[in-house]
């Protein structure tokens, strides 16, 4: 870094992205992006006209798109934040609840954790999944600082309980429990109805994954209006008007569309189905997943090899250097033939 | 702030951007907006194909945007970050380079400066523009901290020379000295060029406003290498894909159209010059300015006054709260038509 920077920023190791190719064309398994496009009705409404508009600031505090949030999950928009991509969400509730204090996630996770706690000054405690690359309620009983997971976890695909997540936030009454929900709408239950009950649980959903809009940005958080309000001041601190005026239009139309929603949805747990089968079948060891990825290890050859293997096939799959995962690698659930290629690419890494 | 939250952040005090009117249509010349809409050939490029490929993550790189700013200014891509809004290449500056020190800037300007040091743990010191509302660079000789200021100064408009520039970068050689140039465009030079002799020179512009993107969210910083690295690595720890696809690709679209660009700039430059002309024989006060906007006083009426008149008769400009601008007003270059609405309404105010 240069002589002028801060010297704690000098140490900060950044998160390292999925590698997103420009030029060679692969099959693009390695960021759990939708094989399927937004709901149709996105970009019929981004239309000449609406894009002119962008001339104008858009609504910094996103009141339709944060009530059709609202009304979609059964809200008050109070409770309800809008953000650039479910990140930022993340930033800003580490930045309100873990600058310079311990905060607690699971030593399998999300690779973005770990940076937040380093750029704030948190104490990252990395708690350990437990053999079965699961994680413990129990491992997150009355902790001094902020808890933060992701449920289902990443990269593991592993799915908490709302029992258990309610033993969580109600043995850290004065902690911040954070569940971020990127995957949860592939067979899991959001725990956005218990912020209701929780003043301490804060929630996070992407629109990155299911709803097909990664490269628009956008992002939600929720909980009651007291965080709410936190994280919104935050906001206004650094960004008020992060969130994109064509984003907004683009998230309220495919709130709209559940039809087309429920489709997509189902369409990649069925072909996550057959895509665990077909693996188990090559003797593949597959972790239980309720994502759109799978995180799977060949028996006897490690995590890097396989992801070579693919690579050189054209096939781009996600390997994360770090002792728990070395035998493993992640792929996306794509469309039906995407899975076929990947799953031909794969026959010959192991032969 | 609630109870969790970091006592710090609880003595935050949040920019306050000017009103984003829903609902009543006003004649909105409040926040430096561009009458005119984007170059057409934005809209073009952003076509249905485009809009689906959003299911994908765009390139948080931002290689082919970089590429046509560093063409367009002369530089090479690795003194270019691209940033979602300017504003988010302000706070990754104060993030590097002014955490926990002193920073400088003057005590009329834009608002954030003094919000992003309170927000990390800055010393904010304003140093006083002098009577005529102009930054003096001997105020700014040898300082122990970053030094930011706006070129064109906003609200008041006021242009520093290159040479008076110099002299700042110069005297400050182990200081970062920040300009922004939200409002270059109108009739002042650039300071990029400068950034090739000065490795302590950060120079920052915006898309919101002669380029008629506010609601896209695009920015850019421009510097050597290693400031850029910096910056780059913040962007990283925080939201490596910040900048979204459309605004990446409407950014290429408005660099590669010229033309249309010199006409809209032309035509607020016009427009601003008989605005300036009628309000001087109202017997208005009106700064002399190189901007999209002008800051202007009324004899014998203090600007709040003259701000709420104009918004009782549908025209909403922007009044500072602060003790040396209460008798101004600021009112941006619209059109020619609303320039005229904005007169009109004016008359009636002061008669």
């Amino acid at each position: 870094m240069s002589r002028f920077v801060d010297a704690h920023l000098g140490r900060l190791t950044p998160y390292v992205p999925g590698e997103q190719p420009q030029g060679r064309t692969f099959v693009k398994l390695n960021t759990n992006e939708s094989p399927y496009p937004p709901a149709p009705g996105v970009a019929a409404a981004l239309n000449r006209e609406r894009i002119e508009a962008m001339r104008l600031y858009a609504d910094p505090n996103c009141t339709k798109l944060r009530q059709a949030a609202a009304d979609y999950h059964g809200l008050s928009p109070d409770q309800v934040l809008a953000v650039n991509g479910s990140d930022e969400a993340l930033y800003f509730a580490f930045l309100a609840y873990a600058s310079n204090r311990n905060v607690y996630y699971p030593d399998v996770t999300y690779g973005f954790y770990k940076v937040y706690a380093s750029l704030l000054g948190a104490k990252g405690i990395a708690v350990p999944l437990n053999n079965d690359y699961e994680i413990d309620w129990k491992d997150y009983f009355g902790k001094d600082g902020m808890i933060v997971f992701a449920n289902p976890n990443a990269p593991t695909g592993h799915y908490l309980t709302h029992a258990d997540i309610k033993r969580i936030v109600m043995s850290n009454p004065d902690q911040v429990v954070l569940v971020d929900e990127a995957y949860i709408d592939y067979g899991g239950a959001s725990v956005i109805p218990l912020i209701k009950q929780f003043d301490n649980l804060l929630v996070v959903q992407t629109f990155s994954k299911s709803r097909a809009l990664a490269g628009l940005r956008l992002g939600f958080a929720f909980a009651q209006k007291a965080l709410i309000d936190d994280l919104t001041r935050i906001r206004d601190a650094i960004n008020p008007y992060s969130v994109n005026g064509l984003a907004q239009t683009a998230g309220i139309k495919s709130f709209e569309d559940r039809r087309y929603f429920g489709e997509c949805v189902s369409a990649i747990v069925k072909t996550r189905a057959r895509t665990t089968q077909a693996l188990e079948a090559m003797g593949v060891t597959v972790l239980p997943s309720l994502t759109n990825f799978l995180m799977m290890a060949v028996p006897n050859m490690p995590g890097e090899k396989v992801y070579k293997g693919l690579f050189e096939r054209g096939v781009l799959v996600r390997y994360f250097d770090a002792p728990r995962t070395h035998a493993y690698v992640r792929v996306t659930i794509g469309s039906d033939p995407e899975m076929d290629a990947f799953l031909d690419a794969l026959k010959e890494v192991i032969a």
